[in-house]
């Protein structure tokens, strides 16, 4: 199959999905629908990369969880030291109740059906106070955490900011010079890290012509045949980025940005993303399992969506991000730089992006703001990590909604986590 | 490019290597050659898979160390557990003299260069005496083991059959009755263990017309297009086999017989080959790293090659075997499998296959098994665990030599292991 009509079968059962059509969790609970079980599995029930089946719903309810058996990966080593210890003191959170943003009355367990959830973990105080795993998410398995990735490098980012080796306020082309013609031309490093970017790329999943397509063949998370003439590298799709508007007026959530990020930690650090986030973060942390980046055709990791990782060890940075930085008896994360995504950034130019279910937010090293203390990692089809230090919580979660937008679960999840927040401080 | 004019290019490329006209081990170096190195890397100094370029020498002194950036795979974890001790007590061998099988001088030091080894370590009476990394190979990363693969998975069998679970007697359709109609229809598990099976299927790598092409693209091995038409999955590939000769008459080394081996494992045990070698030997030796899989388009592990591990759990592996099974503290394989493996197989039937430089030797449980005491797992291009219990010495090594076969190496290799053993021993 030609990769436009590929592109276009993915992006018309993906309009489909958008319908409210699609079965529920229960219905779409990939080991019920025996999806890639057996040696081999039934032709109807197996899910592969080069045919598109696995980036289409319910088949994503497996292969979230089994990115590494689909892609190629870059390792983020966890190292050899200890397993740092995630003491628990078991709630049952499940009937904690609470209207959502329409209104209606919801539970704690009934919103985790709702929004498509594999598997998530509510810390406390530093304890895990519930965890669970649906779906096809082991325990100790992996799940891709699309734009929570982001919130990776925006931290990254910042932590070489903060040790002097990047500087926020340069032009991006002081380290890129190969951006000169594109949209970064005359771009700043903070203007990319808070996403206040004008540059012509469309992240509207149902439209066939939005760049975002020609972006996921490029970076090898959308199928390519040997005669794809496209790009097909993250690197070669970004030089070929053009302005559109004008920079710092408006919070623009476009996944390119993180990918200039990317490179441009890279190039200051000589290290590639992988190697960064696992000395800096991952070894410290005291994970237990590695994580791993989707990569391009030459392994360059996808920095805007293609970390993997384990849940738990997602838990473990919500707590690190939660205590300031620090966790496993060390300062990981600077303080400076928790505190300054904790402060958030412009609200007026977040506000210009329209997201109305998140008034007063803002975006501030690609991490999501809130007005009432509590920020995030988000990603698209709702995984996130969610730190509420006032509350003393931390939620990971790994979701797999049929709907490529956070707008289809903002409004029962968001409210269960204020309303979990208050029944574990009451 | 359609797939017979990649893989024609392949061969071809391959053939030209063949010839003695390729750089040594210095001049292909691959941190000297400048490869993958930068983001981006230069153009000509780019490995990808999608294009065949990381499977040619000498891109593969790179793409060796890094496959599973290069193709989909499936995790070997190592679990939680403290990574066992190796103590070290090292001793300087480059000058281990020895002759090699021509007669010719050679040093230990000059065997490495000579066998483009990536990585080595040596253990004596439980120590690591020697440990070298080069090329692209850290010593915390993991190599190809290419057919080293094939013992692991040989062992894992020879426990099922310990435990009973498994009747190395029975005819292969007893578990697979999908292979009724193959080369297989009339064959036993233990032929197929011991590789004495009668199957049409050529491992000629010089050969463009050799089912080992149309297998590595069936495991995704080779890249195909979105328009490949052949077989997608090892399982595909293997129903497919016709008989040719007999069985039980000669020893006769063929990758799809491991494959066949692995698929029965799947089916006896309910497992995945990865989970199965997880649970049962590398959760168990302490590993520092997780091992993984190559995998097909489905995720079926390539069981005839495709296991990747660090070159420290390698030497782990080998010392449990040269310890009759017993390492960290556990018997971990039965000693009855080591003592099978030990003793070997039909010599007669090993010498119809014609290996001239290793007369007297046997194949067992998918080892290869020496008249003088020594057994090794072997892969094609130089990768080996050689377990020496008479010497008390193992050897680990990886190495990317550009001719696909053992004849290449062995008779520098052979004799310096031997050398080294007398050496360490006298």
């Amino acid at each position: 199959m030609k990769l436009h009509l590929l592109l276009l079968s993915l992006v018309t059962s993906l309009a489909a999905a958008q319908t409210p059509s699609y079965p529920d969790a229960a219905a779409s609970d990939p080991m019920a629908l025996g999806l890639m079980q057996g040696f081999p599995p039934a032709a109807d029930k197996t899910v592969r990369f080069i045919d598109g089946s696995s980036l289409r719903f319910p088949n994503t309810r497996w292969s979230f969880s089994h990115i590494r058996e689909l892609v190629p990966t870059a390792q983020v080593a966890r190292g050899n030291g200890s397993v740092s210890k995630l003491p628990r003191a078991l709630k049952d959170l499940d009937a904690v109740s609470y209207a959502d943003m329409d209104g209606k009355p919801r539970t704690w367990k009934e919103m985790l059906a709702l929004t498509y959830t594999d598997g998530v973990v509510v810390m406390h105080k530093g304890k895990i106070v519930y965890e669970k795993n649906m779906g096809a998410l082991a325990s100790d398995g992996s799940h891709i955490a699309m734009s929570v990735t982001k919130s990776f490098v925006g931290t990254l980012a910042s932590m070489l900011v903060h040790e002097g080796k990047l500087d926020a306020a340069a032009p991006v082309i002081k380290y890129l010079p190969e951006l000169k013609d594109t949209a970064y031309g005359d771009a700043t490093v903070r203007q990319v890290m808070d996403m206040t970017i004008g540059v012509r790329y469309s992240e509207n999943y149902a439209d066939p012509k939005a760049e975002i397509w020609a972006y996921a063949a490029a970076v090898g998370m959308a199928p390519i045949g040997l005669d794809y003439k496209g790009p097909r590298t993250a690197y070669d799709f970004l030089v070929a980025l053009q302005k559109e508007g004008e920079h710092d007026v408006a919070f623009a959530y476009k996944t390119v940005n993180t990918e200039v990020l990317g490179w441009i930690l890279r190039r200051v650090s000589g290290k590639n993303l992988a190697t960064l986030l696992s000395e800096k973060i991952w070894q410290k942390i005291g994970a237990e399992q590695d994580a791993y980046f989707a990569v391009d055709s030459i392994g360059t990791e996808m920095g805007g969506g293609g970390l993997n990782a384990n849940l738990r060890d997602f838990a473990r940075v919500g707590e690190m991000m939660r205590l300031g930085g620090k966790f496993n008896g060390q300062q990981i994360v600077p303080k400076a730089v928790v505190s300054d995504i904790e402060q958030g950034a412009d609200k007026a130019k977040f506000a210009k992006a329209g997201y109305k279910l998140l008034a007063n937010w803002s975006y501030r090293n690609m991490w999501w703001v809130s007005d009432y203390g509590a920020y995030s990692a988000r990603g698209i089809h709702g995984q996130a990590i969610y730190v509420d230090p006032k509350s003393h919580m931390v939620i990971a979660r790994f979701a797999s909604h049929p709907i490529a937008a956070n707008a289809a679960q903002d409004p029962v999840a968001l409210p269960a986590y204020r309303a979990v927040a208050a029944y574990l401080n009451k």
